[in-house]
C-alpha cells in the first residue's frame, strides 16, 4: 500500500480567454491560450488515518490554507488526505496555482488510494471543481495538456477540444500582486468575450508565439483589464523592442526571451513546460 | 534564421490494439494501448541549402537509412532537409521508431522553416504518413500524447479519442529482433480485432498498470501473435511472479518493474515516460 504520491504540475498563464458558462461545470469553461511553466508546483498527497474528508487538510509552502476545489476534488474521490504542496509561483496572481493545486491533489490522490480513475476523469473531476469554486475557467485543462495549449472548445477532456503552439521559449514574468479571478468573472463579460473570439481566431490561423503574445497584448487592452501599473510595463517592454502581456488573472506581465530584462525589470525567468502535468 | 531544430520523441510500445481502415490515413488508424518510454529518439532537421525536397536525406545513427513517412512529412511541409536521429531503440522491434522519426521530422521541420503549422496539424501529417507507408497505425499519435496512453477512437488529433493510465513505472524489456508490421498488417486481422476490443473494454473499465499488463498479454495469445521466444519469456516472468508482454509488433518483451531481471534476463530498464514528444 501506497503511502503518499506527488505530481507536478506546470505553473499556466493564460493570455487570453473567452467565458463559456453551463449548468455542468465539466462542460463550462473557457476558450483561450496560455503557456505552461516549467515554475510550478510539486503536490504530494498522503493518507491520514482515520479521518473523514471533511479532516482533510491543505498545506501550501508550510502555510495551512483552504482551497475550495482541493477539498471537492478529495470529497469526490472520497478520500480524506493531507495535501502538501510547494510551489515556485504565488497564488492568486495569474499563475493557475489554484488549479495546479487542485490537478496535483486529482492526480496525486488517485494513485495512493488506488481509485483507478482514468486521466481524462481525473482532469474532469478537477476541472469541474475549480469551475464551481470560481477560481479558474481554463488553467485546469491547460496544465493537463501542457505545451503552449490552445483551448479550441471548452470543457473538461470528454468535451473539449485542445491545440498548440509547437515551440518552446524562455519566459520571463514580473508580479504586483493579485487579481481575484472570482471578481473579474463576476463582472461584465462581453468585451471580453469579444475581444477573446478575436484573439482566438488571430492565434488559430496563424500559430506561433509571435502572433499569440501580439493578440494577448491586443485582448487585455480591449477587454479593459490592464491596471496602470501592467500598462506602463508592457509599454515599458514595447519601448525596449520586446513584446509583453498581462497574465489573466493577475496584476503580472510576462514576456517571452528577454523582453522584460531588456527593459530594465529584474523578472523572474523560467520556460514554457514542454509537457501537461506529471506523476512524479 | 534558425539553422536546425530538435525534437525527442518517447519510443512507444503498442501492448494491443485493433486495426481501423479508412480511405483517409489521416482518419485511419488503430484503437488500443501502450507505454511511451523515456528511451526514444532524438531527431535533428537541419536546412539543406540549395537542394529540393527528393535531395533529402535521413540519417539514423550514423547510417543512411530512407524511411518513407519521413519523406513524406518533408514533402507536405514542401521542404529539403538533413534529417540526423539518435535512438535509444532499434528500428523494426516494436518501439515505435519509425513514428518517433517521423513525428520528430514533423516538430523539428515545422520550427526551422517557420511553418506555422499548429501541433495537431502536424500529427495529423505525421499519422497520415505513418499509416499510409503501413510502417504504423498509432504510434504517432500516442507519442504525440505520451505517459500510458489508451487510443479510444483511431485517427489523428482533429477526429481520434485519446485517455491515459495515470501512473508511472520502471519499464524493462528484452528484443530477440525484428518482425514486419507491414507484413503483419497485411495479414488476416480478424482475431487481431476481436483480441484487440476485448483488451481495450477490459483497460477502460479499470485504466491500470496492472490490468493493462493483464490484457496486453492475453491479447497476444489470442491474437495469434506470440513467437516461441517470446513465449517461452513471457512464461519464464510469470514463473518469477511478473508480469509481462509483448511488443506490437516485434519480437519483444517488455515488463513493469523488475519482472524480467528477477526472472533471471538481462534487459535493458527505462520508465514510461511523463509526456509526449517535445521540442528541445
Amino acid at each position: 500500500m501506497r503511502e503518499e504520491a506527488t505530481a507536478f504540475v506546470p505553473g499556466h498563464i493564460t493570455g487570453f480567454f473567452s467565458a463559456h458558462t453551463d449548468t455542468d461545470p465539466t462542460k463550462a469553461g473557457s476558450r483561450g491560450a496560455g503557456v505552461t511553466l516549467t515554475d510550478g508546483v510539486d503536490v504530494t498527497v498522503r493518507r491520514h488515518a482515520g479521518a473523514n474528508a471533511a479532516d482533510s487538510s491543505v498545506v501550501l509552502d508550510g502555510e495551512s490554507i483552504t482551497v475550495e476545489p482541493v477539498s471537492t476534488v478529495l470529497e469526490t474521490l472520497g478520500v480524506s488526505a493531507r495535501v502538501e504542496a510547494e510551489a515556485d509561483l504565488p497564488l492568486g496572481a495569474g499563475f493557475g496555482v489554484s488549479g495546479a493545486l487542485t490537478l496535483g491533489t486529482a492526480l496525486a490522490a488517485n494513485r495512493v488510494f488506488e481509485r483507478n480513475l482514468s486521466w481524462n476523469e481525473l482532469v474532469t473531476i478537477a476541472h469541474g471543481a475549480e469551475v464551481q469554486a470560481g477560481t479558474g475557467l481554463g488553467d485546469v485543462v491547460a496544465q493537463a495538456y501542457g505545451g503552449i495549449p490552445i483551448r479550441l472548445e471548452p470543457g473538461g477532456p470528454q468535451v473539449n477540444r485542445m491545440d498548440a503552439i509547437p515551440e518552446r521559449a524562455r519566459v520571463e514574468y514580473v508580479s504586483f500582486g493579485e487579481l481575484s479571478t472570482e471578481a473579474v468573472l463576476a463582472g461584465d463579460m462581453e468585451a471580453v468575450t469579444a475581444a477573446g473570439k478575436q484573439a482566438l481566431s488571430r492565434v488559430v490561423e496563424e500559430p506561433t508565439l509571435l502572433s499569440f503574445i501580439y493578440a494577448s497584448r491586443v485582448f487585455a487592452r480591449e477587454a479593459g483589464l490592464l491596471t496602470d501599473r501592467v500598462k506602463t510595463t508592457i509599454d515599458d517592454v514595447s519601448d525596449a523592442g520586446g513584446q509583453a502581456s498581462m497574465a489573466m488573472l493577475g496584476e503580472t506581465v510576462f514576456a517571452f526571451g528577454t523582453g522584460l530584462s531588456d527593459a530594465g525589470y529584474e523578472p523572474t525567468a523560467c520556460a514554457t513546460h514542454p509537457a501537461g502535468a506529471m506523476i512524479r
